[in-house]
């Protein structure tokens, strides 16, 4: 089955960040695939990575990338694909890649997540594909009750502990 | 015919930057709505849209917000629509809107975009919808290739102001 | 005995610095709750909790958060009694959480304390409720009166420390 | 009638923010009393306020402060009433006079409120009155209700706004 | 004569920084060519420049770019020669553009200088050209002792303005 | 009369900010001296200046610049003389001037005065020289108690101004 | 010997940093006393503390806190000696003190050092004390021409350290 | 041999950064010195450097410091060799020394590599020599085109990892 959401990390170093998207995508039975793409080591891979993209098949994009994070902007250049960037975090708290990400020029967006935010990535591109993918959509509201359910239950075990505090 | 893109700022002095989303929308032919709802002034009318929305055939929202802009997590939190953060400047250069907008928990992603963008708000909300539409597909990649066109023009029309300063 | 103060966590994780709300306020014997609730995962049930929680006799809400901490707000938002902000350090030093909680746009108050401060927002809680309930004035008052005593002790054992670098 | 707020400022030159929570606390009919101190020019002045103001019928103190903001924090030290700091836009973006008046040690909290805003520092010192006057909570009821009327109409006027931009 | 420095800038709008780079190349008679580039709107035409700048004899590139600032990097990805960037101030005062351009990672460095230094841009490409190039070492060096020279002169006015305050 | 505080600042066009301290040294009638040295544009003059400054009676320095502000710490590494350090607002509102003055490595202390904290640094620079000096003692404890005055009376005016405010 | 130098800390856990400032002054044979008040818990202690220390023969206060470090400046606020402050590093590492302590307003001056920067404040207080006392004077000037020798000999041990890396 | 590039250090304690710079060099077989100067300990020492530097041979310099660094800057306004700045991580997460170095004022460039980039300082260094030494350029290429296969290798391993989560 074709990939229609590609992963593109700056670096095999990011992998334990970005793996907690392909583990959503999984979970969610969205067929995906992982690169290592660096738009500062491999520009040209990069420049062709984008250009084919819609032509594989592939419908969103997520890019993860720390410090000059260069690499989600560059891929949005080069695609009329949505582009999610992911800051991961290295020097500065990871406030160097997320503003280096978000702070596109008018034109060329990318659709930016929180620092080291790979899950909501994940989530974020398949709330896209579910705008026209019934199933998924299905899929998607089942996880988002799941979110719920938990902590509503955890807000149950709290009352619990509470009592260890309250003594009125 | 029925609005595919929802635009919601959190207070109408947001209007002067957010009509750039309309615009642009506007341009590709998108049906729009646009609406103020505040998660801190009317948060009853923000929850009924954010769970009406996809009943009502809105396909992606638009939220522009300012300060401690809670508007674009709490609609994301009530609908499996993808929404798109606009971080608006007013104190601290924009950084309290983009923090307060991007730093979601994760389960609940907004795709942020930069400082005032509004525009770029509007191209991404685009390029979700041309996944399944072939027509606004077209055009959007028209609109990019514009843009590319535009600063060529642009790098011409330079070659001829540098003259101003080189002289050998 | 009804809680007067309502504590709120966006998550059980974040147990381990609200409870140093809860000490205080068992020490202040003053009644209190515990919930999990969050404006992003449960938006229904803050939304409940924040319309009843007068109703119900509660006098006071704290609410901690980290990150694009909108809980704070959102219940600030839908109720009349004062609400607490705790921003809880994640990312960014807490300054993201911070900036969320603090930056409310008029009409809509939210009480923020420092980054961790659960045991200043209990006392915050307690000098509001002391207003109207002597017995209480009274305790705080002299928990007060302990905070100095404290540091005069710690002064008199810094002269004796002092003498291990002073030779002359 | 004996003011009930008191509102502190560093300096003169903070009385354009300041009157915003002079004329909340006018319109809430709840009286009070300006004063300008400083913490930093008339220590000994602040000290006797301080601790004369609960004496004095005080029930709530607010002070607006900029820079180096000590004042709400030094008056927090010598009252069991709770203080409402608000940070002053000078240098920094007010980010100085934020983290000055917010980040107390244990203890001693100050309600810190954003940056400017006098408006919201009024607010919530008439809820936290409200609590024990019935009269003042119906007062600040019907103020609440009217924020929301008052976006819902701005919500209507942007629907004619809104045709400007659509066409389809 | 053959450029041996290269220009690029973002856009056009960036002209009025950049032309003081254009200047002060002029004054030191080296040879050069500008042109407006983006690396997300022409990507192609970067990627050309990038490599075919070291066989058109270009010795050295000086990019300017704002806000998520990919363009010296991206330049410095597909070339060998020395690399100077030029953070552009628009938001957030241009320490987005700062740190897009200075945290590039290991193996792909870019020269950066100060927000809006284009100058400074100018007189490190003329010292990286003046190591093999007498005659333009001879001119840079008389340049800057006339900087010395200028605050000499400025020190001795001001010792004429210094009367106006002092009166022992 | 030999000066016995040497104000320098790293560029004449700091000397809007910088006069404030030459006028409360004239008005503390305290000998001093002016001059414009770059620790960027003449090195030797200020090596020269601060080696010198002791010898000629100097007995404190205040040393104002703005951006990568070298001058104080570089003035503080060549004399044992108490050097003030002035950041200067410019870009980044002052923050690099203040971190490039303040973040001394152990050894060499700048004493540093907020940014554009010139009058502040005159004051330091006369309360040192008054720890032998009891007739500047005088003159400064006179000034002090002028500052205390001048806000009791703002506090009168403010008064007045409170009861346009205020009808109960 | 009474104590010229009084080192204040805003709590006792400030001690570990501190006490480089009772090192380096012991080591000056200067005399100096050490107390732990607070302006948020014993601020009658610093009023009076503060008043008090010029008439009991300090010379120079060294003032260390953490947070909203107000301590500093409210010493200053009450004396005419010169105030040295030091940031303690806890929070947003340490920034909030700094902001703290070194934003004062206009005529109360804190001579502000790096965070955590006790050694340097004592260095900073010698410097004071040294313009009227010959001895010490010389004792300073001993340690920093130490400081050059120790430098001097580390830069001889890194030339036998380079040779690992340099094979040519 | 004659070294061409001159690493120099504020602190020996630099080295565990600065070591980057001296092993690309000797990858890349270009001579250099190491040497331990402060601008603020060693002035002197760091003038007669810079001031030499030219006439020994040296051709390129490389200057890491940390917090307020003063010394690439300081080493810039004696030569007209580029210098390359380190900005070194000590607190503040580098932003001091990165501001500290970066914002030279006009005349008097650094170019400045991210925090703790003393690889990529060395890297910028050998681009400059290149210019003029095709052997160099030759070896400098030839390590550009090792990095690239470097990540393509990594994306090959990655192709094998991401099978782990990917079952459809």
């Amino acid at each position: 089955m074709n990939p229609s959401v590609s992963i593109i990390m700056g670096s095999t170093s990011d992998l334990p960040v970005m793996e907690k998207a392909c583990k959503f995508l999984d979970e969610m039975q969205v067929p995906f695939e992982v690169n290592a793409l660096s738009a500062h080591r491999t520009p040209d891979a990069v420049e062709e990575f984008a250009h084919g993209a819609q032509e594989r098949g592939i419908k969103v994009i997520i890019a993860g990338a720390g410090m000059a994070a260069a690499l989600p902007g560059v891929i949005a250049a080069s695609t009329v694909l949505p582009v999610i960037g992911v800051p991961i975090k290295g020097m500065l708290d990871g406030l160097d890649a997320m503003l280096s990400i978000i702070q596109m020029p008018p034109g060329i967006p990318v659709a930016t997540v929180g620092v080291n935010g790979a899950q909501n990535a994940a989530i974020l591109a398949v709330e896209m594909l579910a705008l026209s993918d019934k199933e998924l959509a299905t899929r998607l509201a089942s996880y988002k009750n799941g979110l719920r359910a938990k902590i509503e239950k955890a807000n149950k075990d709290l009352a619990e502990v509470k009592y260890n505090f309250k003594t009125n």
